[in-house]
């Protein structure tokens, strides 16, 4: 009677006193996950080989103890668990990364915006009044030459001072650079709806770029979105919200991220509650069809919402 | 006698009973700005020309709340304020946007370059630990390519994920940003230098630019810089620590902005007030020959100082 007793460091095989007969050292973790291959062929050569049975373990493990495997199984270790590190970022991670910085790019271009709205307005106070998006003052200032821009000034009467070329170039530098800002999260929103397409096509469907990565990043994986109840899908976003009523008698929130959705957006102040039940609703199913690899169903979904909520 | 009186709009040749003999407009705010040209011609035409006494003004003044002066005092008031607003835009108020927006910058960079090394670490995790500064980071991803980057991570064994060209893409996108606005932060500096060598050569040579825009703009105008007393530069930014210690018995502050001087920063702990003080007193000096086009003196005060604090 031997025995068949498999680690992460390799097989070993070992007779009825647990004496070791002989070891097969795995020499990656590859061989490891597919261990039953290196099995199969001990068998072959070892006839009467037979599994250790469970009681006999402390034993075997005792052996295990000798200095000897200690490098092994710390090597092994690390290189399983680097494996495992390394294959926990997934898309939940990137689209989490993506819709942050998307984020903070929404807060650096405000910032800088309001720079460069009060720095122009040392040259063309007037300007600034005239535009209230801040994209848009960015490509005018960019679109005008100066030429265009003094003689417009000039037209105008503006009360703004006349500035030399190297002043100037600084405001247009830093209008260069916002512009640059708002390319990259338009990048980032075009990489988004492709990996959502791939991942969650459903949501992303339903939802839209922005609110869909949103939902994931606050429920912090497509997993935990598809397990959420529907009820606290309406609320993610809310949480402060939420946690003022349970704690005083504030109302309760209605809504939480959703409410930027057009189709809670569209319905009335008094039916904005029903309007986002019903959509997380849908969201909590169509997170269920994209972690489940089910079908694509939410243009249906889209379909039912708008009629119910006409 | 025959009296001439001049307002913003004309002069008026009156008689003696104040009634009007003839009204010289002025066409444009050159002509009242250069008002005694046109006096000068009216008294060749009038020989007996004499300015309104003050006594006549409240006379005279009544006559001007003829409704058909309305507009010319309207028209001619607002070119002058649109002057006087065009041209109180001086080196003052770019210095102050160019360092406003240097510091904007810092802290947009330092945001962004945080999302950026978390970004990264699904890539390669090892990387962000190694290297401190936020500039040298962002450097060192955009240097090495695809390749080279993959090559020493399966050398290092990284735990980071093997991502796919266009995710990767985004995170190289995110740096190149940042790297262009720490590009930009660099020339508003190169900028300011050269404004502030023309402006205020003995501040700049003896505080450095940075130091020296940031002491323009807490004292609002290099004006009010030269005007303020030296013991008030020494704490100019330390509001905070001086307030707290006059409101309550928390030491008074030692140094404001100019602790970040090389000159005090070289001093031991405890002689960096003696240091902060010395160099108030030449900063102080220096801005004063600045406002008032003094000599150039700054090195020389340089070399007192590191003889004095040696």
């Amino acid at each position: 009677m031997i025995y068949l007793f498999t680690t992460i460091i390799g097989s070993f095989i070992l007779d009825h006193k647990l004496q070791l007969i002989h070891f097969q050292q795995f020499k990656d973790i590859t061989e490891f996950q597919e261990k039953e291959k290196g099995e199969a062929q001990l068998r072959k050569k070892y006839q009467q080989l037979q599994p250790l049975p469970p009681e006999k373990y402390p034993l075997a493990l005792a052996m295990l103890k000798n200095k000897q495997y200690f490098s092994l199984f710390h090597q092994q270790n690390m290189a399983l668990t680097k494996q495992a590190i390394s294959s926990s970022v997934n898309e939940d991670n990137l689209i989490i990364q993506t819709i942050s910085n998307i984020r903070e790019l929404d807060s650096v271009t405000n910032l800088l915006s309001k720079r460069l709205r009060e720095w122009h307005s040392l040259y063309y106070p007037e300007l600034s009044h005239q535009i209230a998006s801040n994209d848009a003052f960015v490509k005018l200032i960019l679109s005008k030459s100066k030429t265009e821009l003094m003689k417009e000034l000039h037209q105008k009467q503006s009360i703004g001072a006349a500035l030399d070329k190297r002043h100037c170039d600084q405001i247009l530098h830093l209008a260069q650079q916002i512009a640059n800002l708002y390319a990259l999260r338009e990048n980032h929103e075009q990489y988004l709806e492709k990996v959502m397409t791939k991942y969650c096509p459903n949501l992303l469907a339903l939802a839209g770029v922005t609110i869909g990565a949103k939902l994931i990043e606050l429920a912090k994986s497509l997993k935990r979105l598809a397990l959420l109840p529907a009820s606290t899908i309406q609320l993610l976003g809310a949480e402060k919200a939420l946690f003022r009523h349970l704690r005083t008698k504030a109302k309760s929130p209605k809504h939480g991220i959703i409410v930027n959705h057009p189709l809670v957006q569209k319905a009335s102040r008094k039916e904005r509650g029903k309007a986002a039940r019903r959509l997380a609703d849908k969201l909590s199913l169509c997170a269920r069809l994209d972690y489940f690899k089910g079908a694509f169903k939410a243009e249906e979904y889209q379909h039912e919402l708008e009629k119910a909520l006409a």
